[in-house]
C-alpha cells in the first residue's frame, strides 16, 4: 500500500541560476502523484520548518511555475544550517502534525547531511517518511554524480565573461587577474578554458586550489605570456592554497625578504599587488596596467541559464518524486554521464544513499589539470562543454596584438 | 570638388559592448562611398598612427563584419592618449604619405578632444582633412548627447547583474553592496533601478557621485532598509565622494571617535568594514551576512549587446561617414531624443562641433536623484528604460520574504 500524505520541500545553500528548475521539477511532477496530497514549501530551508514558516504550493499557476524556474536565486528562501538533535524532533513534530510523508531537500553536500540526520532520526522514532536530496552546487563537487546542477549555468557565465574580458585586455594590454568563486574545488575556475576560441585568447593562465600555488612559478608564467603575447589574462581560483593555507595568509617573501600578507576577500589586490613589486621593472618600463576582478556573486545568480544544465536541474526534481513514491525509500538523485562523446552529449539519473553524497566532496581530478599547474587539459573542456553549451562567437580583425 | 583619397578610423578610451558596432558602421558605410579608396585601421589608436602601425580593412567580408559588430573590446585595439604637438606632426606626416583625407576617431571626451587636435594642427598646417570623432562612453557623460552608445549595454547587464543578485540576497539575506563603475557620473549605477520588479525588490539603495556622501545617512538608510525587509541590497558608484575626495580617503569616525581610512580599489570592503562596525550590535544578534561586490571590467565586456544601443552604435558610424563626405568639414556625431514618451522611443543623429564634445562631461541632473540622495527617481527610468531594453521577468512565490 503506497505511502500517502502531504509533501515537502525545501532549498538550502549557496542559490543557483537554476535551482528553481529543481523545485518547479518537483512542484509540477508531485502533482500527477495521487500520493500527495498537498504539497508545501519551507521558507528558507529547515529555518522555516522549525518555525512553522510553511506555504501551500498548490495555488502556483503553471505559467507562474514557467517563470519561477528561469528566476536566479532560491524561489523559497534558502539558509545554511544544519539541526541539531533537538531541532530534529521539533522537525519531526512539524512534519506529524502537517502529516508530511514526503520530504525534497535541493542543496549541496551539507544539505544532503541535513536530509540523512533527518532521516535518521525519523527512522528511529518510527515515523514513516520518505526523504528525498536533489543535487545542487555550483562548485560541481558532489560526490557520485557525473556533475551537479548549478554547475554549468556559472560555468556559462564564468566562460563568457572571460571572453569578454579577453577583448578588454586585448584592447588596452596589460596584466588581468581574475578571481573566480570556488573554495575547495577548481572546477569553476577551470571552465573559464573554454573561453577560448584563438590560440591568443585568454586565459592564458589558470590556477586551482587542486595544485599548491609557487609564487616563484607564477611570476615566470606571467612573464613568459607577457613576453610571447605583450599582455595576461589570468583565472585564478578564491581557493588557491599552499599547504593548505589560503596565499593570502601564507604571504610571500619580497624581494628584500619581507613577508608580504594578504587579507581574506582580498585576493585579487594581494595578488595585483604581487606582480607590481616583484615585476615592477618591466611593468613601469611597459607602463602596463595590472587588475584584479573578483567576479563575486553574479556567478551564481546572473539570469543566464545553460540549456542542458536548465533541463537536468528539472529532470533531478521531477526524478525524486518519481523514485520517492515508486521506492518508498529515502535517497539522493544522482546524475551520469551516457556515453564519453561530447558531441553526442546525454546523461541519466540513478538513486544514490544520502550517506553517499553527505559530508564529503570531490576535487578536479588530476588529469584535468596541466602538469606545471597553470593550465586546464582537453579532457576537461571535453567533460565540460556540453553542460554550458555553445558559446557567442567571437569576431577578430588579423594583424591585431 | 569632393575631397578624394583614404580613410583612417581610430577606437580609444574604454571599450564597450557595441564599440564594434560603430566600427563595422563605419567599414560598411565607407565602402559605398568612391571618396574613400583605401580604408585603413591604426591599430591602438593614435599609438598605432604614431607608430605607423595601421591595418587595411578592406579584405574583411560581410559575415566577418557581423561578427566582429556583436565582438566586445575595440576590435582595432584601443589606447588612452592624447598626442603632443611633436606627435601631431608626426601624424600629420603619416596621414599626408598614406594620403589620408578622412580621419573616424570612436571614443569619449579624451578622444573627441584628441581628434580636436588633430583637427586643429591639420587647418594650421593646410592639410585637407576631414576629422569626426564618433561617441562611444558606458559612463554616458558626453555632452551635448542625449545618451552615448555602450551605455545601454553595460546598464543592461547592471541591471541584470542586480535582478540576479537581489533574488540571490533574498534567498539568504543581509546586506549586500555592489560597487558600480561610474568615477564621476552616477548613470550606471543609477541604472541598477531597473531590476526592480516589486517593491520590495533591490536595489534598496542607490548612491552616485552627483551626492556628498554622509556615513550618517547611510548607516540610518541601512537600517531603515533592514528593519523593513530583513535585507538590504545596496547600489553604489565607484565615485561616490565627500568634498570632491573618494571616500575611503576622508574616512568615517568610527564610535570611538577614530577615523577609519580605506584605499583605492577597496571601496567595497572599506563600506562592508564600515557597516560591520558601525551595525556591530543588530549585525551580531540577528547574525547578519554582509557582503560588497565590485562588479568589474565585466561591465563593459560581458557579450550582451542591448537591442537599441547596439543599433545606434552603429547608425553613429554610419552616419560619421555621410557627413564627413557630405560637409567636407570636421565634426563630432551626437544623438537626440525624438519625443518623450519612453514607451515610443526613437533616436536621430546630428552634428555637433568637435569642441563642444571635449574635455568637459556631464553628471547625472538633480531631477534623477531623489531629495536624500539615497534613491533614482521615476524620471531617469523613463530616461533610461528604452536604452536598456525589455529585461528577462523574474518569477515570486508569495509570502517569502
Amino acid at each position: 500500500m503506497a505511502l500517502k500524505g502531504n509533501a515537502l520541500i525545501g532549498q538550502s545553500g549557496g542559490p543557483t541560476q537554476v535551482i528553481n528548475q529543481t523545485l518547479v521539477g518537483i512542484i509540477k511532477e508531485a502533482r500527477k502523484h495521487g500520493e500527495i496530497e498537498t504539497l508545501y514549501g519551507a521558507v528558507h530551508g529547515v529555518a522555516g520548518i522549525l518555525s512553522d514558516n510553511l506555504v501551500d504550493l498548490g495555488n502556483l499557476s503553471y505559467p507562474e511555475l514557467d517563470l519561477i524556474a528561469k528566476t536566479p536565486g532560491a524561489g523559497l528562501g534558502s539558509v545554511r544550517k544544519k539541526p541539531t538533535e533537538e531541532e530534529c524532533m521539533t522537525i519531526l513534530r512539524i512534519f506529524q502534525a502537517k502529516n508530511i510523508r514526503y520530504f525534497f531537500y535541493i542543496g549541496g553536500n551539507d544539505s544532503a547531511e541535513t536530509a540523512h540526520i533527518i532521516d535518521d532520526f525519523a527512522k528511529r522514532e518510527g515515523y514513516d517518511l520518505v526523504v528525498f536530496h536533489v543535487p545542487k552546487t555550483i562548485d560541481n563537487d558532489l560526490l557520485v554524480n557525473d556533475h551537479t546542477p548549478g554547475f554549468g549555468s556559472a560555468a556559462r557565465f564564468v566562460a563568457m565573461a572571460f571572453m569578454g574580458d579577453n577583448q578588454d585586455n586585448k584592447s588596452l594590454g596589460g596584466i588581468k587577474i581574475n578571481i573566480v568563486m570556488g573554495r575547495h574545488a577548481g572546477f569553476l575556475t577551470a571552465a573559464s578554458v573554454l573561453a577560448r576560441q584563438r590560440e591568443d585568447d585568454g586565459p592564458h593562465l589558470i590556477y586551482v586550489p587542486e595544485r599548491d600555488f609557487d609564487f616563484d612559478n607564477f611570476l615566470q608564467d606571467v612573464e613568459d605570456v607577457y613576453r610571447r603575447l605583450g599582455r595576461v589574462q589570468i583565472a585564478i581560483s578564491e581557493g588557491v592554497q599552499r599547504g593548505g593555507q589560503p596565499i593570502y595568509s601564507t604571504g610571500y617573501k619580497d624581494s628584500h625578504g619581507n613577508i608580504q600578507l594578504g587579507t581574506a576577500g582580498e585576493l585579487g589586490a594581494f595578488l595585483a599587488d604581487f606582480v607590481k613589486r616583484e615585476m615592477g621593472g618591466l611593468i613601469f618600463q611597459k607602463q602596463l596596467r595590472v587588475r584584479a576582478d573578483t567576479f563575486g556573486y553574479v556567478q551564481r545568480s546572473f539570469p543566464i541559464q545553460s540549456e542542458v544544465d536548465a533541463r537536468e536541474a528539472y529532470m533531478v526534481g521531477k526524478r525524486a518524486v518519481e523514485y520517492a513514491i515508486v521506492t518508498e525509500k529515502s535517497g539522493s538523485v544522482a546524475i551520469k554521464r551516457l556515453g564519453d562523446d561530447p558531441s553526442s552529449y546525454a546523461s541519466d539519473t540513478f538513486i544514490t544513499s544520502l550517506d553517499s553524497v553527505a559530508r564529503h566532496t570531490k576535487s578536479l581530478s588530476s588529469e584535468y589539470i596541466s602538469p606545471r599547474g597553470n593550465d586546464i587539459t582537453d579532457e576537461f573542456k571535453d567533460y565540460v562543454s556540453p553542460l554550458v553549451g555553445t558559446l557567442p562567437k567571437m569576431g577578430y580583425i588579423e594583424g591585431i596584438n
